[in-house]
């Protein structure tokens, strides 16, 4: 039978899910995604690349997946069987046939995280799930001088947590931002060329600790010169961090 | 003991509670509050009443609630106690003595109620319970028109809920809006000194059917002259509905 290789791009709410990757007898991303494309191959195994995995709770709005699909279904039909097929939680966006050589997570080339963070006053409902409610005031300029030395290329051992297998942990951070996006909504912004385990986490978890004036503000260029995770901060909760978008060369595309 | 009037001013999450009303053997807005509330008196009953009941899976910004509490618990330890005491998806965020004679539903002035649309093609991951997922093209000007003949003082039996047991249904509305919030982000505002059983819901269920070409623009005011149910469309569902604010005269306030 011909088939040719698509790119998923998708959206997932993470509070449901035990995360990215297969998990026997847990509720996964690629698990239930996997499950609707092999209904819509008439039950053949449809085995899904994802961009990278995102833990338990981590939420989704442009992550990216590929797989083979038989050629007789296009990729409309492959979106509007996906529409009818998942749940409400995750929702594939876009579908697109690719080079049979693409590879979702070897190409990709950079992407953006985000964390949000709730600082009204008693919490909004709406967001339970979706961003970690901080009482206490944070103070910008702190927060803008510890971001500033995360630019450029660095070993990142002092912010991966232990369970990261790679050995290799040097990538280059090309955005680093606290942004005020309302009156109680404020986000940390991060492009990268690769991410390691709890990264962002790490990151968002010490810094919190400088904006409230836990921490000293130069500690970020230490840990990051030291390598040791147990200089840096806990690690900030799943539910505030978002995979925003994962980006590929032309050529991949 | 001596006590006081609070009022309290909340959101909610409407998706994980059987509505506003305490319900043997149900998780409710009300019973959670009372609990909370009950804990904080020295586990004393407090009877709480809200400016109206919401269904199940309705949401609110806005909802007021009034109670009786011992003098010595003043307003910001009480808010603060709810802080702590309350789930993550129903918030009190604010409380005030107010005068003994305050009731928050019969002094009610007016309500808005905003109805919110995810117009995306394949549904937005993270509104999936607090929007109506509508992929057909809604006609603007069509309801533009079928929302003009609402504003006024009419009786809505035409669009109540069978369960209603309020035999006087004549109200004045103030404002019935759509309203284009983002590309894929569309609502309808109403505003009226009260609001009977489903009524927001039955008007949507309605005005959606007007607006994808399926029902004629003037059905508006032959539902409301006719005053039969029957004639108006299917009752959308809560998931979308938010109780956005109540209003109270000054004198009551």
């Amino acid at each position: 039978m011909r088939e040719r290789r698509i790119r998923i791009d998708l959206a997932y709410d993470g509070s449901g899910f035990a995360g990215w990757q297969v998990q026997p007898g847990k509720r996964t991303v690629q698990g239930t995604l996997e499950s609707a494309l092999s209904r819509l191959a008439g039950d053949r195994p449809v085995p899904l690349r994802g961009s990278g995995r995102t833990d338990a709770g981590v939420h989704a709005l442009g992550q990216v997946a590929d797989c083979r699909m038989g050629a007789e279904i296009d990729d409309a039909r492959v979106l509007n069987a996906l529409r009818r097929l998942l749940p409400a939680d995750v929702r594939a966006w876009n579908v697109a046939t690719v080079a049979d050589g693409f590879d979702a997570r070897r190409q990709a080339t950079s992407k953006t995280y985000v964390y949000r963070l709730d600082t009204s006053r008693v919490g909004d409902p709406f967001l339970r799930n979706r961003a970690l409610h901080v009482r206490e005031a944070l103070d910008r300029e702190r927060l803008d001088q510890a971001l500033a030395p995360l630019l450029g290329t660095h070993d990142w051992s002092g912010f991966t947590g232990s369970g990261c297998e790679i050995v290799d942990r040097v990538r280059t951070m090309s955005e680093a931002r606290f942004e005020v996006h309302g009156r109680h909504d404020v986000r940390f912004r991060f492009t990268a060329d690769g991410f390691l385990t709890h990264m962002v986490r790490n990151l968002v978890g010490t810094l919190l600790e400088i904006g409230r004036g836990q921490r000293r503000v130069d500690s970020v260029p230490r840990i990051l010169e030291a390598g040791d995770r147990r200089d840096a901060g806990p690690t900030a909760p799943a539910r505030g961090l978002y995979l925003e978008c994962v980006r590929y060369s032309e050529a991949a595309d």
